[in-house]
């Protein structure tokens, strides 16, 4: 196979890219090394994070930068020093791309290296620990660290697999951490991309009761299908949060809007219960009593996406148990209307570009 | 031993009580049952929570009341019921005692019943299960469930054992329960009562480093006597929040006051660090953004008090580690004083009032 791809893709040039003008053009890829995979890519996922990305909304973005970080294709080179992946495999990458992988790094040595603190830079859209800059999926082809690319199991796919290697992982990891389980009744905060795979993952995980709390009840039967239990809509329903008072164990907050009702959901957990917020809000969450904390002994937390060795977990989780989550496939070259559509919630509930150019 | 005592004690009659105004006069306990204990109290810590109900800051109290919950003294009437504890017995009694302690409740059944929600009243100076109200320790006698009654190990001195039944209680069960020990670097946030008590804990449970967090560095020379490893000041240290920044494993904050810098404290912890609060501000916590709990998957958690079997545990290690806390004894008599120099921040670190009608 070829070793000298060129690297186009979709750039997001200043602010307005997320409103439908990102750009098609070429870029210098990093520097290819003997740990580095080349993928040809074939799918992409539109995450919300690539949205927060494009209008600089949680730092500036090192314009110009080509996001999406849900990637799928076929590995056309592979670094000498990479054991795991052959030229040829059928591989994903997410978004972790910018851990440090040092041997002296406590996060990166001990499995939680999606954590790792030395090379803190927005791996969503910015810069390898090298200091070269990093591109997305939105593209023909890309250039990772072979450390984060995963084989994508043969019954899954390719299609279905993108958006789990940063909406899946994302929920996944803190549903499975925080012992998702038979016994365990979850709730899951807003049925978007998130949303969804909440669901499906939280009762793949074998959850007794799984409730979908939304403001509204629009998304009602959509939750149902998925295969929730449950349906809180805290606007419709004055008095849900006495009503469902102390009836979770764990709820995971998926929406991004820091106006959010956070007392009442903390209401809902039971004792020694938990609430992880994998949104990211660009301002701040509002201030709570602490002691809707001390009283029941509960606690707020976060967690962002996950780990491969919890990637590859979560794909053969999503085999064995036939998840199938709701996408829809987007061509690359309508991507500016997607990322708009994406933007103006109209996603049910992921959508994945498809490369036209390149095969499955 | 008579099983018929006059109840007396130091009542507060309402919110100006907190400011000396607390009057001594009788008033009728709940009705003894034979799952009861009668204490003779010799002694009774002075606790933050104290002030607190007196002056109704959480919420009304059922004025009159009598507060004290960190009560020691000699069993002088024991229920049928109540088979761990003989007349004559140096007892002790923490704050727990409205749990409704019924087989059907899940955390009274598991060994949390101080996470009790069906009885869910304000039991530093409420009501016990049956409606019967509850009054505490700044007084002569005090009748409370035997199940929250504690013998009081031999080596133990009753002035010191007192205000570890609920300040020490307070950090020693979310110390032990978030894997306080060796390898665990620790922070203390404020230096009062509770705080001096989660350093003797923290380095008696084997941290590695204890770090005190307080805004001056007044108290710096007390936290290096009793043990501490550093001192931050963060109204002292411009950079405090970039110097110490991923240094801690576990943070427990003890303050009362809502106006602290949460980001900086959330800075401080590690990745998979956790911030429990136990003080408990009467206003909501500053809002923070998500960011601080989500790239490094921390946790912001509260804890309140302990069970029985935590402060046995407690006493215990008190004993092994021969752990020695930092009270002054009061005079019952004087105990308006006492409050208002509390309130006044005078103590180092807990006033103990001791009961001279009473042996100890």
């Amino acid at each position: 196979m070829s070793s000298d791809h060129k690297f186009e893709g979709w750039c997001g040039l200043d602010k307005d890219s997320v409103k439908g003008q990102m750009k098609w053009q070429p870029y210098d890829p990093k520097p290819f090394t003997d740990t580095d995979v080349e993928i040809r890519i074939s799918h992409c996922g539109i995450c919300a994070s690539d949205l927060h990305t494009l209008r600089s909304g949680w730092g500036q973005t090192p314009y110009p930068c080509v996001v999406g970080h849900e990637i799928v294709g076929r590995a056309v080179r592979v670094g000498a020093a990479v054991t795991h992946i052959q030229p040829g495999d059928r591989v994903g990458v997410g978004a972790q791309s910018g851990s440090c992988l040092r041997p002296e790094c406590e996060e990166c040595a001990s499995g939680i290296e999606n954590h790792c603190q030395v090379s803190n830079t927005n791996t969503y859209a910015g810069f390898f620990p090298d200091g070269s800059k990093s591109y997305g999926g939105y593209a023909d082809y890309s250039r990772v660290p072979g450390h984060f690319v995963i084989r994508i199991p043969e019954a899954l796919d390719s299609a279905a697999a993108a958006p789990m290697l940063c909406g899946g992982i994302t929920v996944y990891s803190p549903l499975k951490r925080e012992g998702c389980g038979p016994g365990k009744r979850v709730g899951i905060v807003g049925l978007g991309g998130l949303g969804h795979f909440g669901v499906l993952f939280a009762k793949a995980l074998g959850a007794d009761e799984v409730t979908v709390i939304s403001r509204s009840s629009a998304k009602k039967e959509d939750a149902m299908r998925l295969g929730a239990d449950k349906f809180i809509a805290t606007n419709e329903e004055a008095d849900w949060a006495d009503k469902y008072a102390l009836s979770l164990d764990l709820i995971i907050s998926t929406v991004s809007s820091p106006d959010m009702p956070l007392e009442g959901y903390l209401g809902l957990l039971r004792v020694r219960g938990t609430f992880i917020q994998v949104g990211a809000p660009e301002d701040k969450l509002p201030g709570f009593l602490a002691f809707a904390l001390i009283v029941k002994g509960c606690k707020i937390g976060g967690s962002a996406i996950g780990s491969p060795k919890e990637i590859q977990e979560m794909l053969h989780l999503a085999v064995e148990k036939k998840i199938e989550p709701w996408i829809q496939e987007r061509p690359l070259k309508d991507a500016n209307q997607a990322v708009v559509d994406m933007n103006n919630g109209k996603a049910r509930f992921r959508y994945v570009l498809r490369n036209e150019k390149h095969e499955a």
